[in-house]
């Protein structure tokens, strides 16, 4: 067991890989393409209830009375749950908590859970929905942050005291918190300054559009053992949190992840399990749920929509001398919005001396967000890489150049005041310069094209790691990570990499929560990371006992033999060799089988940078938006398996395209979401995406032994700017708000024309 | 990781144990009397089919031709499948184990798998048997050890050879091997003794008699992976057995076990899961396969039926100077008996310096044995257990004092040689003399007491174990072992002990072949015992990272502090105290996860003693012996649950029971078994048993931490003899044929008595 803190001696494996950057088959991919693999909602049991649930129609009301009575007596219903059957607490934040999974005495936002019922099949669970009544006390709704920060907004709660969290504004609020962030003297920046531009900008409510709905099926088990199947990102999350609400000890949850129909940071929370689980402990059966798509867009958590002012001052040498921010995010009903990472991405890519960066989380009557890719980042970046372009046109200056001159590198401080671990932005930027379409010339009328950058700091945390040798010399890798973009491959590289072995010959499985070392979420750009390193712990316990077993057969010291490429040397009798797999062969009469644990617990991760390089057209009869050509650039730091990092620029580009030019949550004046289908809901399609090409940038992490940096968020920060800026330099307009649709467009337009 | 080969430097952990020696609640017992928990036939899945198999209803014959094509012509069925379906080989011994699974051109028993069919459901399977067509050429069976080893019996194999085994017999034969082993001088030692008897014994062919049937379901993936849902004694053993027969290395096989129903050493043998998985392979879809109980009897491993002639001669001081014993063990259709232990066994429990002893292992045309809780022993010691009574009573001895006299103990030399460890027999003699049942009064005439003891080595070999730590003070306990007797507890509570913990709060998993390292098979009486101690081994490993986490905290040296009893506390400092509970509170600010993995290899096992006193009452007019009263009792080093020590214990008893007086397999001339239902092949009914009481003696064995012996297999030796010699002193016969039921026990009074 080898249990490794953040940066112990981290010695960077450099030259030659024979695994780590080629592109093998995914270990899981015939069981992807030929649908045998199983997703939460593939789960079936004898004795199987079915759950639904009862969701306010409200934005904002006081419940009064429910009365599952009838509810209970509809024939084939076995159990009705209410907020009652969560247990109570004088935890505020727990309480808050609770109520997301099932309402307290108010709703918060239309969608909410109210009550559940478990039925033998689901339109009997869905017609006893009908008949629990619920007697509501409306109260008015408040659905922008600005609005909710008005003195006399309706208050979502009483027990909300900004005061409590050190915020300037005294008394109850629906500001759940504050925080300022200042590097230097702000004042004296911009009084450096010779150019300064400011704007304010509002983006809505988006969700990430997973195409897996969200579904489980649990059993409380008579032995008191809560066992859950689901989907998810992190099947500890699932533990911990369900315990967490349902108030029992971690260990009596017991989580089997099936595979995720995607996530994109939306499944590191539950809705479900709690609910399922009381269902199951009221009537003795396994209860499985699965949410409409309906219910996915009103009761999980999308992202925030979000108020973002931004001043940024320069010199004539191009110098940023000073930065401002203002954020106001969205956190939905209950605290917790990103505007903190929002607010420490907003100027993160460069080195700025002087910041100052206030941000309020602000409750709204809208579900609680929930992480999406980069979480803060993109709706705070629409702000400062729009204007950064305007500064840069001020000082007749290549946007990319004035980028590259103010570019944060190892040593730059962040506005936190740490300095910056070696990172590979100016490489990036560089690579983005150089590239051919940056030079290439436009092919008509109204197109332009924009470009962009992001900075993002990934998540370390814990991951484990078993790695057991076969006979035939092959390994089984066993895991905690939840594979949501091929890690089970980049996970499997790096034990294949240090062991000599093919990649197909690691054999990776993730396995539940009773049956491997605590594993964090797959989230924060963590499990390459992360999880890759605690394989390549693992594997260097399997290579040392592999070397002492050779040893040992040959009858020398253990130190004096190597294992390299897959092969065990004597380093001073070229005579003795032996391969991985012949002392696999002979583990029984040598001492046993051998197997390898490893846990790692990093604090943080290399960050990584990001650009876009985006033409666009744009129809200056419709404001429709047409994406030309588009370039995505990453620093992988190192690419473990590049087809997957290609795949995540990709994924990531086309989220930041749907959510600068359609998506948004369309709510009527009393708080109700009207376009919660994917008919309605506009995300792209393949006919609105041109071949996303990609170059990674590879400037290896010194906190990592592969030099891996997290890959699976930067890539949706420079969208959202990148095209916002291609449409000002092709339709010469500016714009604030999101989401870029023709409507908007057109208006922008139209204004800028006078009409 | 730790790596353990046998004896390192054990530490027995003597002194006052919290969890060792108590009885808590097992962990799966809510599912097992709930029906929770999975067994083999629970399996279903879509696209599931059902396969069935055509055997052979000719004890031998030669298969001229199978034309399978009528069979494939039947609506619903999906593939067919034969012996040329599995791959061709010149290893002997590897054909053997193929012909098994599917017979090649030969049949060798009544029951041997020829075909199989996989259709959309059972009927239709079962209906396409009939329509292969298979053309035998029928041949003369042989069906006992004796007859087939005459020179003109009919020969199963051309190909085995008794030259090359090392017989003394020449030329082809059915005699499959030989071996002779020798300790001092047998002729000296009969001269010197003053009395000597000697006998012939001969048993029948008995089945463990498991309650489920032999089961799995299969999937040979498109990506060449072969998933095999079973139940088993060792889900290693079916993975690597699956990979042998089929010819593929172990790593594409992934055994996922299910709960067992039953297994005493008959699951150690692989039948359906080949077929299953060639049939699955020729539809793409996964095969399930349910064995009837008539196929259980006919077409899986029973035990050896078996001659024994042997020879033992005492002084008149009471001390045996030698014994001698031939043993022909019947191996059925294959080479393979337990001749070997059963020679091992006959005189094991006595110091004997002249013995000889010559083990004959013949094929003959029934199943291949396969294992039997102490496979090989009870046979053995029918024999030699009784002469024992007769040489006794010729001394004038009491039985017992008897053998306490000749009792085996450290430093004692087996029949191969090697002295005896520190065992318990003395110990276990002078507590079935001082026990009230033996001194206790008979209640009425026809009635006899009798005695017997055992002594039997069981296995050591490989297991795995994975321990990691909870939030929440608790741990997860992994391991490959299949729990068949409530090896989760008794595994759980070693990790307990060592932790300080709670039994509860050590939550065993039993995971599939991909999840754990290599762990044997629970067979040989070692899981409790060999996986045990890899759970200690584990456990050491989380309480050294306990004990540093701990100091780091303090900032004090590691080795100042120590965990007892579930608190860390330093050695120097009274105010430095953390609970096990505190330190897990913290892992995530302290190191992350922490997890312990160990391996254990060791190479033997300390020998468990057994002894039985009965009580019987046999029917002077029909035979029919009733057991009276029965006192069971064994050496288990250290009980670590003595529950389920007790339950080992009554239900090798109850079997020995059932083989003594009821059980055979009833063949008619022409090898053809005619009682394979639990109707008419006779087990042991609750009406026929009493009460078990059980003796639990505790003599440390000094090869495992707690002193664990395995208590598995010796409680089955002494039944059979205690019951002939109980029969013996009620009825006045000696029996020497099994079983000892009322027609034959009739036969032997009236002939007895002259009739």
């Amino acid at each position: 067991m080898t249990s490794t803190d953040y940066e112990p001696n981290i010695v960077l494996e450099t030259g030659s890989y024979n695994v780590v950057g080629t592109r093998p088959v995914r270990h899981d991919a015939i069981n992807k393409v030929t649908g045998r693999d199983q997703f939460g909602a593939d789960i079936k049991f004898a004795g199987l209830l079915h759950g639904r649930i009862l969701r306010s129609p409200y934005a904002h009301a006081r419940i009064r009375s429910i009365d599952t009575g009838k509810a209970e007596a509809v024939p084939g219903v076995k159990a009705v749950v209410t907020g009652d059957d969560l247990p109570k607490t004088d935890d505020v934040a727990l309480k808050y908590r609770r109520a997301n999974i099932l309402a307290g005495d108010k709703v918060l936002y239309a969608g909410q859970a109210v009550a559940a019922v478990a039925a033998v099949n689901l339109q009997i669970a869905e017609e006893a929905l009908n008949a629990i009544e619920v007697e509501y006390e409306v109260l008015p709704p408040v659905l922008t942050a600005p609005e909710a920060m008005k003195k006399d907004a309706p208050l979502l709660h009483d027990d909300l005291s900004t005061e409590s969290l050190g915020s300037p504004v005294e008394g109850a609020s629906n500001i759940a918190s504050y925080a300022r962030y200042e590097l230097g003297d702000i004042d004296k920046g911009f009084s450096e300054a010779d150019e300064i531009v400011e704007g304010e900008f509002y983006t809505k409510t988006v969700h990430q559009g997973y195409i897996e709905p969200h579904t489980c099926t649990v059993l409380w088990n008579e032995d008191g053992r809560i066992i859950i199947w689901c989907s998810s990102q992190g099947p500890f999350m699932v533990r911990d949190y369900t315990a967490d609400r349902l108030g029992v000890p971690v260990s009596q949850v017991k989580v089997i992840p099936l595979e995720i129909g995607g996530g994109f940071g939306g499944k590191t929370a539950i809705y479900l399990e709690p609910v399922a689980a009381l269902l199951s402990k009221k009537t003795g059966h396994p209860v499985k749920m699965v949410m409409s798509r309906q219910e996915v867009f009103e009761g999980t958590g999308p992202t925030s929509g979000c108020y973002v002012w931004a001043k940024i001052g320069a010199n004539k040498e191009g110098r940023i001398t000073a930065a401002q921010a203002y954020l106001a995010f969205e956190a939905g009903a209950f605290p917790g919005s990103p505007v903190s990472l929002g607010a420490l991405s907003i100027f993160a890519p460069y080195d700025i001396s002087n910041e100052l960066i206030d941000g309020y989380d602000v409750v709204v009557n809208k579900p609680k967000v929930a992480a999406y890719r980069a979480p803060g980042a993109p709706q705070a970046v629409f702000a400062s890489e729009q204007l950064l372009d305007d500064l840069a046109a001020k000082l007749g200056m290549d946007p990319l150049e004035f980028r590259l001159k103010n570019a944060a590198k190892e040593g730059s401080r962040r506005v936190t005041g740490q300095p910056y671990p070696r990172i590979g932005l100016v490489e990036l930027i560089e690579a983005m310069k150089q590239h051919p379409h940056y030079r290439a010339p436009l092919s008509g009328p109204n197109q332009g094209r924009g470009v962009a950058v992001g900075l993002w700091y990934g998540i370390g945390m814990a991951s484990s790691c078993t790695i057991k040798v076969n006979d035939d010399g092959t390994v089984n890798l066993i895991e905690g990570s939840a594979d949501i973009g091929g890690t089970r491959a980049s996970v499997a590289m790096q034990a294949a990499e240090v062991l000599g072995l093919r990649a197909e010959e690691v054999l990776p499985t993730v396995v539940d929560t009773d049956s491997i070392g605590y594993t964090a979420t797959t989230d924060g750009s963590r499990t390459t990371f992360a999880t890759g390193w605690a394989a390549y712990e693992a594997a260097q316990s399997v290579k040392r006992q592999v070397e002492e077993r050779a040893a040992a057969v040959w009858g020398v010291e253990p130190d004096s033999v190597e294992l390299v490429q897959g092969v065990v040397r004597s380093k001073t009798d070229a005579s003795l060799q032996m391969t991985f797999g012949e002392v696999a062969a002979q583990m029984a009469d040598t001492g046993g089988p051998i197997m390898g644990s490893a846990v790692v617990h990093p604090r943080g991760i290399g960050p990584s940078s990001s650009g876009n390089i985006v033409d666009v057209q744009v129809d200056p009869e419709t404001g429709k938006v047409d994406i030309l050509r588009y370039t995505a650039f990453q620093d992988a730091g190192k690419a473990i398996h590049p087809t997957y990092v290609e795949g995540q620029m990709q994924g990531g580009s086309v989220q930041g395209l749907g959510w600068a030019l359609n998506e948004e949550y369309y709510y009527d004046e009393n708080g109700v979401m009207k376009n919660g289908s994917f008919l309605d809901y506009r995300m792209p399609i393949s006919l609105d995406v041109p071949m996303i090409d990609t170059v990674i940038v590879e400037v290896p992490n010194p906190g990592h032994p592969f030099g891996v940096r997290g890959v699976g968020e930067a890539n949706i920060i420079p969208p959202i700017p990148a095209i916002a800026n291609a449409i000002y330099h092709a339709a010469g307009v500016r714009m604030n708000t999101l989401p870029m649709n023709p409507g908007t467009v057109l208006d922008r337009i139209k204004k800028a024309n006078g009409r």
